[in-house]
């Protein structure tokens, strides 16, 4: 079965917001036994729609919109669509109601001759929308099937989460990324000097992939057939690894995150941990409350982004910040330290540095770290060195404090 | 001038990683006075890549390409691209060089046997990459242009940042997006009963937009023109939305980001905050801290997870803690007053909640969040209930918390 997705909307051709909805229903239709095989984004026009839904509809078995169905005028999804398979725009009482039960949550009243939510295409099947106002829309024609939903994330995972087991019916397979998840060793290393024949070796399983992000690669190969094959060549590719030239540098085997490998290896070894954060700001902590029980390993964070919290919060030294500075391994030393009394966790994890764009040096410049860790084994810190903007930057400083983490948390 | 993007890449459509490049693309195009008008995801097969850029080649004047430039053998995107166009592949001395370039920044050697970044399609152009291994691509041909930069975003971000501008050439018009930000009004109520010519009125102007989002409608119209034009009608826009109906619940007239906002007004007052986050878990000061310059009125936070640091960082009563229970009213009014004092700030805002999906009960259930702040002006706080998944709700608790800062804020 191939789908695909058209993603109908001018505010991504704009820049103004990134795309949830293809990211999300790629993943969703995995869990299915199916896997998406393209994504278009194109602006509400009728000559755009038409012509993304004519190269769609000939290749694809399962074409899936997101937006175009709310009030506004720019709203035209059902109107080009209509016109395109040649169906008159009629009064639905099933989308009337539909629209009526949003109405009645929200103690509003449907005012008929304001909204349109009532008028589909001939032949279309309205679809409840449990989160929103719009009916999605369903049509099928010649085995082939259209499913038109509205743009809101929101309203898009729950109306296409409903909606999906039936356009797809019994699984007849199992897909499955199986993912390698190994640091400290650049992509070339792998597969050029230490396993020059990973990719042949992968490929006897399935489709492999590399992706290389900061600090690591995570090697991938998707696996298909019934559950029982799938969970052998599992067993087989772990026991490959486990035997090979980059063992030392694999720190997971699946597709979870790494705050969420955090959180398990953390619950695993019953530590707990928290955060001493100056140039991350706060993310560190929001990565690791991302992850639903997470709760139970971290106990919270100091976000010390000016000197007087670091020193009142943190205790560290006013002579410590004045004669290294707030970015330096004695101060990142000290907030460790502090953080790991004040929060009462196992282990602490502080950093202080510059993110830029502004505050380098030539002594620091943008991009300079200091990482620091306390735990019963001891405290420790480092300075460390990396490249990008702001974000970028913050997110690297995390990244290196989690791979830290992950070795202490080993190290327990 | 019609500029696509085609994204290559099986991990956006295995929902392995989400993609950034067009994203990113599509704001940088409007620095130069160009839309971008489709984004397509392919697979890295021939098949795919050869009927997109088919596609893309007939109804675009620049293509750009991202990704399959890399060393495995997944990269295939010069290969299957030559062929298309009918190119042999040859060595070329100057994609060599750049190689050569990346291999001297990291004092590596290039191996020519392993590598094959010095072969490239004959009367392709290679593009020096400033941050990674494999030169980009240009091709011209009939007045049309052909990019190919790598998919990792910070080496594609460089690449296309140094090569836009001379594909481009001198800019003939400016592209602005105009956005009137509101909240406390749903969509239906601005466009239908509040301002009922609105769309219409902004059509005068340009493509309109409307684009809901949590607590609020981002108002859109795409200005088009030389500068000065562009100038007097955002002049009038302003003006014409500071008379309507929807006044008070206009925020912000720009294209800032809440948490730009919060610092821009802070800065303008002279105001420092802080937060003390319970179910935020830091996304409110990683929030903050995303804006650069954002150190001089956050001072920092307790992401207070545990009751423990919620009773010794903030000062909480375990009394209040026992009686009201961590997410209350009473929890959440200690907290900001805490945050307040811990921090040294002039307002400080607290956040405590159930994020989920566990720890609802039928009295507070996931989604309920007390929210506090404190300032000169006193302290209050208040219990909001809101729908989702985890993520979602973190956000919306985030976001809830911060307009109540902005109100805060501009009452001083």
């Amino acid at each position: 079965m191939k789908v695909e997705i058209i993603v109908i909307g001018n505010e991504l051709l704009l820049g103004k917001i990134k795309d949830l909805n293809a990211y999300w229903l790629a993943n969703k239709l995995l869990q299915h036994g199916q896997q998406l095989s393209h994504i278009s984004v194109v602006a509400d026009t009728k000559e755009e729609l038409n012509s993304a839904i004519k190269l769609a509809w000939r290749r694809s078995d399962l074409v899936i919109t997101s937006g175009g169905l709310g009030p506004t005028k720019d709203d035209l999804t059902k109107y080009i669509l209509g016109d395109y398979f040649k169906k008159e725009i009629c009064f639905s009482q099933q989308a009337y109601d539909i629209a009526l039960q949003h109405c009645e949550r929200y103690q509003r009243e449907y005012d008929k001759e304001k909204y349109h939510y009532h008028d589909i295409p001939k032949d279309f099947e309205p679809i409840f929308n449990p989160s929103g106002y719009a009916p999605g829309l369903k049509y099928t024609e010649n085995a082939k099937t259209l499913i038109c939903a509205p743009g809101v994330p929101r309203e898009f995972e729950t109306m296409i989460s409903e909606v999906l087991p039936t356009v797809i019916g019994e699984q007849s397979q199992v897909i499955e990324r199986f993912t390698v998840k190994t640091y400290k060793l650049p992509e070339s290393n792998i597969f050029h000097s230490l396993i020059p024949d990973l990719w042949e070796h992968l490929k006897k399983y399935g489709e492999p992939s590399s992706l290389p992000h900061y600090a690591g690669v995570d090697i991938g190969v998707v696996l298909k057939g019934d559950q029982e094959t799938v969970n052998k060549q599992k067993k087989e590719l772990i026991e490959y690894f486990d035997a090979s030239a980059i063992k030392e540098n694999i720190y997971y085997y699946g597709n979870k995150t790494l705050p969420e490998i955090l959180v398990e290896k953390a619950k695993e070894k019953k530590l707990t941990f928290g955060f001493a954060e100056s140039c991350t700001g706060g993310l560190n902590s929001s990565r690791i409350t991302d992850v639903s029980g997470s709760s139970s390993v971290f106990n919270g964070s100091i976000v010390s982004y000016s000197n007087e919290v670091k020193q009142k919060s943190l205790n560290v030294k006013s002579k410590t910040l004045n004669n290294h500075g707030a970015v330096s391994e004695e101060t990142a030393f000290e907030m460790a330290i502090g953080a790991r009394d004040v929060l009462n966790v196992d282990i602490a994890i502080s950093t202080t540095g510059i993110a830029g764009p502004t505050g380098g040096s030539k002594e620091k410049p943008v991009g300079t770290v200091g990482i620091g860790i306390s735990s019963k084994n001891g405290s420790d810190s480092k300075i460390y060195h990396f490249k990008g903007d702001r974000e970028t930057l913050k997110f690297r400083f995390s990244q290196m404090a989690f791979f830290l983490l992950l070795d202490e948390i080993q190290k327990h």
